[in-house]
């Protein structure tokens, strides 16, 4: 059973918003007491104090911990690479799941590093979706259908979730989610993505412009059948079920981003529970993150993908949390407060 | 025997900048050859591959690791608490120290978190250096035995040195030392360190003033003699140390990048193989680092100083090189390149 069990039509979607569970305030506000008789001076940590009382209102204890932190990474291929969007040929998105399996790309490394248990979920990649510049990436059933994968991969003990994504040509997905979701000219959200030349930019940007206006009555998870894929629809699956299970959950870059703007766009308490990992080079990011009103843990002019900043940004997570919990009070230390 | 142990005069350690070690040029193109041939598009890893490159070069190897990090906390007491300049009391210091020897403080759970071997050590707290406003902080040759106890403490065998500082009034020793070195307004070093209020801000201001005043003629290492203190010296020598044995070596915040400003006026080239852990939210740190040419790894509001930015640094440090040495090639891999 997860949150999507009961739900057959993606117009559903958006009214799961009414009943999901929200922080708690008593726990974080006890969190926040804690952080203020630990042997520093008040707000000294900074962000590692906000983390840590985010994780205590979303885990509901003013002792929240990392047990077992999971790292899914959904991967899909996109009708829209017909447009000559991406200079890499399609098998490289089937090469690359292979590559998880085996442990050589840089989340297995950093999962490894930081201590959490990583799934790779591959979905339909010899059936890519529609080219979304000639009409709907994915049908309503292909959207749900979607949407419960990535639902039904969720750990339901997991203390932290992380999201990332490989699918050759979803960089100009995002671009025309995050447009779809709040407009803009498409050379806003558009960058190189993998290896694009200023040739390649050009040809993205009149692809995102061109579907964009095909699709330009979309909302909400409309945006996501419309203008996304399978691996956005998986992310947005699984941040639902996260919700559900009051799980938080770190988003990675742009394309990991981007994926959840349909669910914001529909109704943004959907991704209270979530933080941004890191702020990718990828320039839509920034711009999407401020839509957004979220601020990234880290800047470290990554653009790869695959959950990779937001597996980083889980040691700053464990950091903040081993801080919380581990430290001495002023009064069990002796220590002179304010 | 450290890098110190035949230097008799301060004036000589500017001296040693011409026989120190430097990066090895081959170990870190070698490095930089195997980042292009990783599964992911070159660069994609941002700041990760030039940390990899960077370890690559000091420890003069293509597969840079780190099989042991050592942390070193430095404490101090500072006569300059005579003008009013912090509102906690010196005692305080030793308070901290006993902290961090019972393992209560941020930065012990920080290295347990990153996996790093902390040594915290007071320099004669109940001697606390002379009042800089009044006369130089230390003598020369209280300078020099600083120097040599922060040398002593390098463990020769560590792949990667964390420093950090405790020392009740030394956010006014950083704002002075840092105008010794590269000048301005009293006003763009001061902030409100641990706890100041507007008007403590202002006493700061007026204290760093007259001792800059004061000590107008100090250049490189003299700053630290006059201007700085026990654990400032302690850190300069241990960066020395680190520098003659290719350690290279994660420093803090606001305060202790200050620290090393006498170095750098002496010589520029002695703080090659250090990395900042994060800007720091003392608002002279950004301009310092700019003074510098240092970029941080993390910037999380953090002001705390004992190295914890640093520490938390050392688990991104961990992540480049996690991935530098674990991922695939293009060709193990099988994955077409670009």
């Amino acid at each position: 059973m997860t949150i999507l069990s009961d739900v057959s039509l993606l117009g559903e979607v958006a009214g799961l918003a009414r009943s999901m569970p929200v922080t708690d305030a008593a726990a974080a506000e006890a969190a926040r007491a804690r952080q203020n008789n630990l042997t520093k001076p008040p707000g000294a940590l900074g962000r590692l104090e906000e983390l840590a009382i985010f994780m205590a209102g979303w885990q509901g204890t003013d002792r929240p911990d990392i047990a077992g932190a999971q790292a899914l990474v959904f991967a899909g291929n996109h009708g829209v690479c017909a447009q000559g969007v991406n200079p890499f040929p399609q098998d490289v998105t089937a090469q690359m799941v292979a590559n998880f399996e085996q442990g050589g790309a840089a989340i297995n490394q950093l999962c490894r590093a930081n201590g959490a248990n990583l799934s790779v979920i591959a979905l339909e990649l010899d059936r890519p979706t529609g080219d979304i510049s000639a009409g709907a990436a994915m049908s309503e059933a292909e959207t749900l259908d979607a949407l419960r994968r990535g639902a039904a991969a969720v750990d339901p003990g997991a203390s932290v979730l992380i999201l990332g994504e490989m699918g050759i040509g979803n960089s100009t997905i995002a671009a025309a989610m995050a447009k779809g979701a709040f407009g803009g000219d498409a050379a806003h959200w558009v960058g190189k993505g993998t290896g694009s030349d200023d040739a390649g930019v050009a040809r993205k940007i009149d692809v995102v412009t061109r579907a964009c206006v095909r699709h330009a009555e979309a909302r909400g998870l409309e945006i996501l059948a419309r203008l996304g894929g399978r691996e956005q629809a998986a992310i947005c699956g699984a941040v639902l079920e996260a919700r559900a299970r009051r799980i938080p959950v770190i988003l990675d870059g742009f394309i990991c981003t981007a994926a959840t703007a349909p669910l914001f766009a529909a109704d943004r308490r959907f991704l209270d529970h979530c933080l941004v990992g890191h702020v990718s080079r990828e320039p839509g990011h920034a711009r999407l993150l401020s839509e957004l009103g979220m601020r990234p843990i880290l800047s470290l002019d990554m653009a790869l993908g695959e959950g990779s900043g937001a597996a980083i940004a889980l040691g700053v997570l464990r950091a903040a949390l081993a801080c919380h919990n581990g430290m001495a009070t002023f009064a069990e230390a002796g220590v002179s407060g304010q």
